[in-house]
């Protein structure tokens, strides 16, 4: 069993909500998500961080989250805008040390509960919220 | 002339300071940065987000990031950390509606000038702070 937890998601030996896959990459939801919806997008090949990631990956972590974006709009989720984000290093607040990319739908007017879920960072229902994003992504003509 | 400042930069039609350009993309310093070496990177062809972008660009965005990470950690800047950001949408905080990646480099306990950097947004320097990325990236070996 790997050490790296993310290693372990993309191995099937540690749960989690995958809501996107291909061959390079898998994206599942996080467990501590600061919206409804918030995704992390890994690749398959384990990286640390933007140092050792093959810049072809990146290019395929950047693909996935430009397809969950459009399903976070397009589908129930129904998400104004989204935030990309890659927190490389400690002192960029990356916790889990396998590369990944936060795609985080956002609603307009929600500055404060988008505030408050950086604080709470709580799914109530996040099945639900699982299905609603791999049925966008499958009604995603891409 | 453009009536997108961000074509405008592309175009030499307005002033910028450009740190990165290949085929596809440029990187030039953001006039309001969070960080000092606060970076965008814009594709050459215009789009307003991440609905209207060619996915092949956006794999160009997140490698001219990758590369300008690398730099900003090797060179002068000494960054330990980045964040790679895309906001995507006015729900998202997108401001200028030409798509850009953000690329802020971070140093380990800045969470408090970070935070200042936020509502700051000032560069004392910015002509040294390009020639220490322009010559980080010469020196780049990729
Ligand atoms: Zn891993
Ligand atoms: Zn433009």
């Amino acid at each position: 069993m790997s050490s790296c937890v993310f290693c372990a998601i993309v191995d099937g030996t540690a749960p989690s909500r995958i809501v996107y896959r291909d061959d390079a990459v898998i994206g599942f939801l996080d467990i501590r998500p600061v919206t409804r919806g918030h995704t992390l997008v890994v690749p398959r090949q384990h990286s640390s961080g933007l140092d050792d990631l093959e810049p072809h990956l990146g290019g395929r972590l950047f693909a996935a989250g430009q397809r969950l974006s459009a399903a976070m709009k397009s589908g129930e989720l129904s998400a104004d805008g989204v935030n990309l984000v890659v927190n490389d290093g400690r002192a960029a607040f990356q916790t889990v040390f396998h590369t990944h990319l936060h795609v985080v739908p956002r609603h307009n007017g929600d500055k404060l509960s988008f505030a408050k879920g950086l604080v709470v960072r709580r799914d109530p229902d996040p099945d639900t919220t699982a299905e609603m994003l791999r049925s966008a992504l499958e009604s995603d003509p891409r």
